[in-house]
C-alpha cells in the first residue's frame, strides 16, 4: 500500500508498535493465528502470518508489560515437550502474560510441510485432548512451592517436587519433569479456535477463550451456547469460557474513505474473488466492469447461496446500489464480518452483539497497515468506554487475571477421562 | 551464591545482562547448549540451561546489535519445519546474527521426555544429514531476489521464486516453501559439536563451526585435524570449518581468590564429586575431609584413569599440595578445562592452544553468576588485544562475517549424497 513500509513483513519492530498500540487501548490480549505452511498467492499478498508466532511474542513480551499473549501451537505438528517447554518459557519471560491456542491443523497443504497426511478427525481430536493434558502435567510438574532458592542453606528446590509426570496414551507421551517453576498466573492460559463439536468438547474441557468465527447474531449465540455447554458436559461453569467471534476493521472518518482504503490495500485481488462472489449471489459477474453497481436484473435472479453464510450480507450490500468493486470493498467475503466506516459503527455491532449474548468480547483484526490498530483503539475503544462497555484500564497484571480465569496449576482435577 | 538474585534461573533480564557483557567484549558469537530434559539434582544446583534457547536469544537479538547468536536444535526430537521456520525467523530478527548448532540427542533421559528411546547412532547420524539438507532446502526455498516488494505495481514477490523443496528421504520430508525472505547473511550458519567419527563427518560437510571438548593440547589438536579433514572430504575448503574447544574460567585477582570463589558457587557438591576424583586418580578419598591435602601415600600410590582425559591434570594439581576441597575447586571435573586465577592465566592458556593450532577459538563458560562475564571481559580480553590476538571491535555486522564464513543459500552444492 502506498505510504507504507514495504518490509513490514519481517520487521519485528512493526509488531512491537502493533502491539503497543493494543496495550494502549486496553485490549486483555494479541491473539497470533498461525499457519506458514499454508500455500499463498505470494505474487499479490504478503503471507498473512508471523514468520514465527513465538519469536514475535518474545519480541513483545519484552517491550510491553499488561497485555495479554496468544499464539497457535499445532497438536497435531508438534512435539509436546518442546511445546509445553516454549510456551511456559513465554509465560515466565512475560511474566504470567501466556496462552496457547491449541488447535488440530487440517489442511493437507500443512500436513505436506511435515512430509505427512492429515489424520482423520478422531485421530486428530484424540491427539489434540492428550496433548493438552500432558502439556498441562508438564507445566504443573515443577511443584507449585518446590523453589526455595535458600541462600543460606544452597537448597535450589524441594526435589521430592519436581517430578517425572510418566503419561503415556495412544498418541503422545512424555516422563518429565519441566524444569520451570510457576509464572505469575501459574501456567499458560489455554485457548481454542473452532467451532465444530469436536471443538466444542475440546474447548470445553480445558479452554479460558474460544475464538470463532461466526457472520451472523444467531449463529454467534449458538456458538457461545455451545462452547458453555462443552464446558459443564466437563463438570465446569460455563462462566469460565469465553466466546470471542472475530469482528475485521477498516476505521475511518467515513464509509467512502474506508472504503477507498480497503480498495489500496487489497483491491488487486478482486477480479479473483469476483468469482467467488458470483457462487455467493448465484449471478454471473465480470471482473472486468468492477466498476459499474450489479444490475437491477441480476439483483432479482440473485439466490444466496445456502452453502454460505455471508451471502445474505453480501446481497444485501449489493442491493443498496454500490459498485462491484464497492461491495467486494465491504469485506462481504472476509474471514469474519467487516466494519469498513466510522468508529461508532463499529462500535454499535459489538455493543449489539454483546447484548445479545452473542459475545463476551471480540477478536478483533484491525486492518493493520500502519496505523489500523490506533484508528480503532483513538476511535472505537473511547465509545466502547464511554457507554461503560468496556474497562478503562488493566485490573490485573496477568492474562488470567484479565479473563477472569480461575486458577490453575496442572491439569484441571475435574475433566476426567 | 551469596550477594546473587536468587531468581536469576528465570531472569531474560540477566541473560540480557551478560550478552551485552559478552558483546561489549566484540565476542564474534554466543553458543547456547540445550537438554533442559536431562535429569537434574535440583535440591543442589540449578539446571545449566535456559528455560527455552529461542526465546532467550529472541531477547538478546531485539537487545544487542553485532553479537551471533547461536542456539542447539536436535535433530533427533525436533520436526524440521518447525525448527527451519524458528531459527530463520531469528536471523531475521537479529538481521544476520543466527546460527544453528545441529547436534543429535544421545541420552535416553531426554528421549524419555519424547515418550522415544534414543535410535541407534547410524540412525541418529543418518537423520540429522537429512534434517540439515532440508532444513537448508527450506531456508533457500524462498529465492534469493524473490522478494520485489513493488509499491507501484502491487507485486509482492516473485511467486515462481518462491517454490516447493519437494524433499523426502527415509527420516523426514517436507513439502516447503518455507515464506521467509533472506536475512542479512542469507541463512544461519550451520554449527555442531561432538567429537566423534560421525560429529566429524557431519559437520564436515556442513558446519562452519565445531565446538569441542578437549582437555589437553594434543587432543585438541587431533580434534581440530579431525573436523578439516571432514570439511576436506566434503569436497569443502579446510578453512570454512573452526574449531573452539571449551575453556571455563572463574577470573579473579588471584589463584586463592577465585578458588573461593568457586567454592561459594560449587561446594555444596564437593562431597559427591570426592567419590568421582577418587574413581580418576585411583585412591580412596574421604568426601568428610576436604580440608586436608591428599596425603604422600595416597599421592604415591595413585593411578590416573586411562579412561578418563582429566586424570593426569587431576593428579598434577593434586601433587602441588592443595586440600582436598582445593583440588575440586580447580575444575578438575568440569566439562572443560577450568582456568581458575588471573586474566593473564586464561590469556596465556588460549595463547598457547592457539599457537599450537589446537583451536581457532574458544568457547568461553565463565561463570555467570552477575559479573563472571564482565570478569573476563575487562580481564582477558585486553590482554589478548595487546598481543594481538584478539579484534578490538566487530568488522561485521553477521555471525557469517565474523566467522568469515563464505556466503551459502540453500543446501551447499559441493556437498552432495
Amino acid at each position: 500500500m502506498p505510504g507504507v513500509d514495504p518490509k513490514s513483513y519481517v520487521s519485528f519492530d512493526a509488531k512491537v508498535r502493533q502491539a503497543k498500540a493494543a496495550e494502549r487501548g486496553k485490549f486483555q490480549f494479541l491473539f497470533l493465528p498461525d499457519g506458514p505452511s499454508q500455500m499463498v498467492d505470494i505474487d499479490n499478498e504478503a503471507p498473512n502470518f508471523n514468520l514465527d508466532v513465538m519469536l514475535t511474542l518474545a519480541a513483545i513480551a519484552r517491550e510491553t508489560s499488561r497485555i495479554g499473549l496468544i499464539a497457535t501451537g499445532s497438536t497435531t505438528f508438534s512435539e509436546p515437550y518442546n511445546l509445553a517447554r516454549q510456551f511456559k518459557a513465554l509465560d515466565i519471560m512475560s511474566h504470567g502474560r501466556a496462552g496457547w491456542n491449541a488447535v488440530t491443523s487440517s489442511g493437507e497443504d500443512v500436513a505436506a510441510n511435515y512430509g505427512q497426511r492429515i489424520p482423520s478427525s478422531a485421530d486428530r481430536y484424540g491427539r489434540a485432548d492428550e496433548m493438552v493434558r500432558l502439556v498441562q502435567a508438564l507445566w504443573g510438574s515443577w511443584g507449585q512451592d518446590a523453589w526455595v532458592h535458600d541462600q543460606a542453606t544452597g537448597q535450589f528446590a524441594k526435589g521430592d517436587d519436581v517430578v517425572p509426570i510418566n503419561l503415556g496414551g495412544k498418541y503422545v507421551a512424555s516422563r518429565g519433569p519441566l524444569y520451570i517453576p510457576p509464572s505469575e498466573q501459574g501456567q499458560p492460559v489455554v485457548v481454542h479456535a473452532g467451532g465444530s463439536p469436536n471443538a466444542h468438547a475440546l474447548a470445553g474441557r480445558y479452554a479460558s477463550v474460544a475464538i470463532g468465527a461466526s457472520f451472523t447474531i444467531e449463529d454467534a449465540r449458538a456458538q457461545r451456547a455451545a462452547f458453555r455447554a462443552g464446558a459443564e458436559r466437563a463438570g465446569r461453569d460455563p462462566d469460565e469460557i469465553k466466546y470471542f467471534p472475530g469482528l475485521m476493521t477498516t476505521i475511518a472518518k467515513d464509509r467512502r474513505t474506508a472504503l477507498d482504503r480497503r480498495i489500496a490495500m487489497t483491491g488487486r485481488t478482486f477480479p479473483q474473488r469476483t468469482a467467488y462472489l458470483q457462487q455467493m449471489l448465484g449471478v454471473r459477474l465480470d471482473p472486468a466492469r468492477l466498476d459499474d453497481p450489479i444490475s437491477p436484473d441480476q439483483l432479482a435472479a440473485a439466490r444466496p447461496s445456502p452453502h454460505d453464510p455471508r451471502s445474505a450480507h453480501a446481497l444485501k450490500i449489493a442491493r443498496q446500489g454500490w459498485s462491484l468493486r464497492d461491495v467486494l470493498a465491504h469485506g462481504v467475503i472476509d474471514y469474519h464480518p467487516v466494519i469498513a466506516g466510522p468508529a461508532v459503527e463499529a462500535a454499535d455491532h459489538m455493543q449489539e452483539w454483546f447484548e445479545a449474548e452473542a459475545a463476551d468480547g471480540f477478536w478483533i483484526s484491525p486492518d493493520i497497515y500502519e496505523d489500523g490498530v490506533d484508528a480503532f483503539v483513538d476511535g472505537v475503544v473511547p465509545i466502547l468506554q464511554e457507554r461503560g462497555l468496556f474497562h478503562t484500564d488493566y485490573e490485573s497484571a496477568t492474562l488470567r487475571g484479565h479473563l477472569g480465569a480461575p486458577a490453575q496449576y496442572g491439569p484441571d482435577p475435574r475433566v476426567m477421562d
